[in-house]
């Protein structure tokens, strides 16, 4: 059957190393997994235990397209306690994660041809759904010195439709301060592209509160979800915020495209967002997994990394170790049983000597894993010595 | 902030009278729900004791984007149970709803201007996420004399790039049987379309089996859903089977549309398919309210109706009454308490002489409204004598 131009998407290519992790735990080998994009907790909980209840007391039919009224009031209270922004529940959309939210946004404002600039390194998806829908993503390489985030100066005469920021960001763990995201908003708006803020891993932050976009604009749209925070990953639930004159719009597309974010899940996030205790105890255990990270990583040999300001992340340029992360990767899998992702999906062109390390697993993990790649990368230099 | 073009896709005309029900029952009244489109039963007992088996044993966090595997397995087998056609299960999809089916089918087999043939009458949400993805939709008016479903001559010489049936059919109820839907394969192959087969109500039949276009050809995409037969619509769960060659390229989309269908509700799912029991009695109200219906309904004035063969809807032709179904819809609403959709939604061009009205809710339910509407429909035929 002939497919269209813009299924052509690109495959990820750290499914190669899940794969082969998998084997390799297949055949009996314990692998630590430093390649996963979700934290090995569950949902909390109070979010069980409050959809328990509701199985036994209702049918679960479709919600109205833009979620559970209690839900949207409930995070739009969310910014009050986390930013001190006064937020217009009726702004807000319940998606199914994050990923409902990309389609949605990407409808909302975008035709054929538009051009989106997107931060390189970045999340792989946002490149092809952008692809899917027959829009240009627009990769905007990004420079250390920079955090590895965009600056007005990438955006300067790209004629852009658009503009996607992540803060923190996948895969660097790097934030942009209230400047650093006021000066992008103000380089968007000035070229008329409509400025996007993937805050997925907002609550997910060591030093410095994350800041939202609603902090220095009501003009923009704004996806989060409940996946990462509030450790959901499987239960497809998030949310947007948008502007006022935005909501209608995205309604009637939400409807026909989603007709409801899973009920079940939107029962599950509402008690989610009151699971204040379990939720830093989660985020207590990342702490401590970064700072054992942010040790044994240089002591490895891992010395290039950037500021992982939150998420769960560490990006280390690997340029003096390889030109190839991808056989990097697959060589630290093999000899040390760490499963670590290439930087090659993150950023097409500089990937090839980058790898991402997660820290979303147990501390015992990590710790496992730090002392093997310390013990990799000693039998390594002896070798190439 | 402006918007994309594609984002101009239509309101649902049955929106207004929902809120009209929904105002009618603030003020005390009560009104009969014929305007639904799901079932008023939840999911099965059993899918429910097994999410939350599930939900005290581990995380529930992203499965791969093609769905668990023994969910994979299981729909394969339902293939032969049905149909007695034997289904390689790496051939099936689990997606977000039917809804998940639409986006992924669409992105995977169409490019921008693209021509899909649609039946008008047809489910509004495929004009809309065509639309939505710089597609184009063409209505097919379908005669009653075809069971109100496409024929081959409807699409001779039409520049299809695909072609989408649906049987049972929403908002008919009407099926293909196998001799319709292979000239209809034939046809659209012939001139090069894709056919899609929308078998969502697949289960809902009450007098023939409804055919699945997979007795019939492997080329083709056929989307289905827990939804309806399954009682599962807020669950977001459903399914595609694609041929062999399409998988590759749907799960890339997969995975960075959807990354995965919610985990919670493949669980469920799973467990739904084995819910027989259950799943027939709910089946056994809807042929007692299908049976109501078509001896109530003519006797209440509604004469022209076609054959429903499956679902839970029944579709009239109100030429006779009114050339306003939206303001007819809203009298019957006002005056009888019932609450039916107007065909406008289903079938903008002739939909204005047609309603549509629902038996998925109760037996009572549906005793209570044909009597309502037949009182209804007295008063307002000795008015107009």
């Amino acid at each position: 059957m002939r497919n269209s131009s813009r299924s052509n998407v690109d495959p990820f290519i750290v499914m190669d190393v899940m794969e082969a992790a998998r084997k390799a735990e297949e055949s009996g080998r314990r692998i630590i997994h430093m390649e996963v994009g979700q934290p090995g907790t569950g949902a909390p909980k109070g979010a069980i235990k409050a959809l328990q209840k509701a199985m036994e007391q209702g049918a679960l039919g479709y919600t109205v397209a833009l979620g559970l009224p209690e839900l949207r009031q409930r995070i739009a209270r969310l910014y009050g306690e986390w930013y001190n922004v006064d937020l217009n529940p009726e702004r807000v959309v319940v998606t199914s994660g994050s990923s409902g939210g990309f389609l949605l946004t990407f409808t909302a404002l975008f035709d054929t041809g538009d051009r989106i600039g997107i931060g390189a390194p970045g999340y792989p998806s946002y490149r092809q759904i952008l692809k899917a829908l027959d829009l240009v993503p627009v990769d905007l390489p990004t420079a250390p010195e920079n955090r590895l985030q965009p600056v007005p100066a990438d955006i300067a005469g790209m004629d852009l439709a658009g503009l996607m920021v992540a803060s923190p960001a996948n895969p660097t763990g790097t934030m942009l301060d209230h400047a650093s995201m006021g000066a992008l908003i103000e380089a968007a708006q000035a070229q008329g592209a409509a400025f996007i803020s993937d805050e997925i891993y907002h609550g997910l932050e060591y030093e410095a509160k994350a800041v939202t976009a609603l902090e220095l604009t009501d003009e923009c749209y704004v996806i989060n979800s409940f996946s990462k925070y509030f450790s959901m990953t499987g239960w497809r639930v998030g949310w947007m915020v948008v502007p006022e004159d935005q909501v209608r719009v995205v309604e009637r597309i939400a409807q026909n495209m989603f007709i409801c974010a899973p009920h079940a899940s939107q029962v599950a996030a509402l008690a989610a967002m009151d699971c204040k205790d379990e939720l830093q105890a989660n985020l207590d255990v990342y702490r401590a997994n970064r700072a054992l990270m942010l040790k044994g990583l240089p002591e490895a040999g891992f010395t290039n990394i950037a500021p992982p300001d939150g998420a769960f992340y560490v990006y280390a340029d690997v340029s003096d170790l390889t030109d190839d992360s991808l056989a990097f990767a697959a060589e630290i899998l093999d000899k040390a049983g760490v499963a670590a992702t290439p930087g090659l999906d993150f950023d097409p062109a500089r990937g090839h000597k980058t790898l991402r390390f997660s820290y979303a697993r147990s501390t015992e993990d990590i710790e496992e894993g730090l002392a093997r790649l310390k013990a990799f990368m000693r039998e390594r230099g002896a070798q190439n010595r």
